[in-house]
């Protein structure tokens, strides 16, 4: 698989994704031998991210509703130790949160040296939905916040944080899941109509879905301003999701093989100092 | 007083600043009457940033040792009421502070909407001991952070951090508290010979004050790649305890007085609500 086909360079239009692409691949051999085998080589690459200690990494994930943001946090994810893996989910944000600067609540979600942080939602929600619902105009801000154009230099704000992490030790990829508006439309009746699935509905996905292409504007806006080096954007197609979901396996895997996290070596002094405690372990 | 003669523009020379200057004011007619009248606006100002909610004020103190960082806290600052203050004060990052990136220790401290933050050193430290002392050859990052000039870096990042704050609600003033080393020997002499200022004697000042033409050269450079429209530096001649404290009283009446926060105003809704309240507390 080239990684690249789903890399945001440039100025894309979302229209020219195809949403149920399957990189010609079947189903079975995805989920019997290419994603399992995908899965075992993050774990492998985490446990020596976590050793060595010196750098972090943080998955950004955001989508169109329904397009399984949980399903992608648990069937991929799931790879990883979780002792070394941080998720923070970002809702509407709460009164404190609207007190402080919009990247307060997302720079204390920010994982450690060593770990993996998983952002279900992130601080691109902050040019997303206030930006499509008017949202600005009920918060109590200064009046410059609520001029039309403000969400723009959010967009400079926010490749200034993500290199500014990137420059301090920790390697940032985003993950856009891509539905198409019909499939949202099943995955909601889906919601509606099995009752194990009745809890995942929400009101709001049905208001958000009014303004399906104000949405489709806002991401693409969101994709075309920050997908940069260090923090680039894939386009994830997502109406199938075991095809989804392994390709984000094969980001993931890509980034931590460049990573090259190696078991820290010792130098000769704790090398003697280990003997020492041989030593005495052996003595005892 | 013009308060320009202290702010940092274009390139200085610390050696250009006479740390004992008084600006021909006389020490009684500051305290008795310039000084009180300044902490009365302060608290009139704040009382109305407080109920108008919607801006934020941060104010960065960094100083040469002993120049008197804890008296403007608690001289100037004492203007204000405690509860829309936030006092943070920043020593060497502890171990779960160097597993994240420098920031985030700050973020965490940062004030609401409506209040004032005050930090007592802050992330400047990051371009400051780490390059004098040369610790980030301590630390377990990336070999890339341990380049000589990586520091650099850091006062573009700190720049678009500043920025960003300064764009979404928050107004940064930062002062420098500048001593002569004649005149932190007298008062390291006096932390040593009197004994109720013994607890704030530290030997890593005597180490500090080795280093001091390397502190000059790293303050200069702080000062001049940091001090821009929406974070401006003031260099404050901190010799006569007296005088330092009224420039900074006479800057933040300033920066106050700009900013012109009101209380607010209520709709014609709003004040028929209160109205029909006061009608049931007076039929009751």
């Amino acid at each position: 698989m080239d990684t690249k086909d789903y890399l945001v360079k440039g100025k894309i239009k979302l229209k020219d994704y195809d949403t149920s692409y399957n990189g010609r691949l079947e189903k079975d051999e995805v989920k019997n031998e290419l994603m399992p085998k995908n899965l075992e080589l993050m774990a492998e690459f985490q446990e020596k991210l976590y050793a060595d200690g010196r750098e972090g990494v943080l998955i950004v994930i955001q989508a169109t509703d329904t397009a399984g943001k949980d399903g992608v946090i648990t069937n991929v994810m799931e790879a990883f130790n979780p002792q070394g893996v941080k998720i923070a989910s970002f809702k509407s944000p709460n009164k404190t949160e609207l007190k402080h600067d919009y990247l307060w609540r997302i720079v204390r979600n920010l994982p450690e040296r060593g770990t993996i942080g998983i952002f279900n939602r992130s601080h691109y929600e902050d040019v997303l939905a206030p930006r499509v619902l008017n949202l600005m105009e009920t918060y109590n801000v200064p009046d410059y916040m609520k001029e039309k154009d403000f969400y723009k230099k959010r967009f400079r704000q926010i490749n200034d944080f993500e290199r500014y992490l990137s420059e301090n030790g920790f390697r940032i990829v985003k993950f856009f899941l891509h539905l198409s508006k019909d499939k949202q439309k099943e995955n909601l009746l889906e919601r509606i109509e099995m009752p194990s699935k009745n809890w995942k509905f929400e009101t709001a996905d049905m208001e958000n879905r009014k303004h399906w292409d104000d949405y489709e504007e806002a991401y693409e806006d969101m994709l075309n301003n920050t997908s940069t080096d260090y923090a680039p954007w894939y386009v994830i197609p997502s109406d199938r999701k075991w095809f989804q979901r392994y390709v984000i396996s094969e980001i993931m895997v890509e980034l931590l093989k460049d990573m090259d996290p190696k078991f820290p070596v010792l130098n000769e002094q704790e090398r003697l100092e280990l003997q020492k405690w041989r030593g005495v372990l052996l003595g005892e």
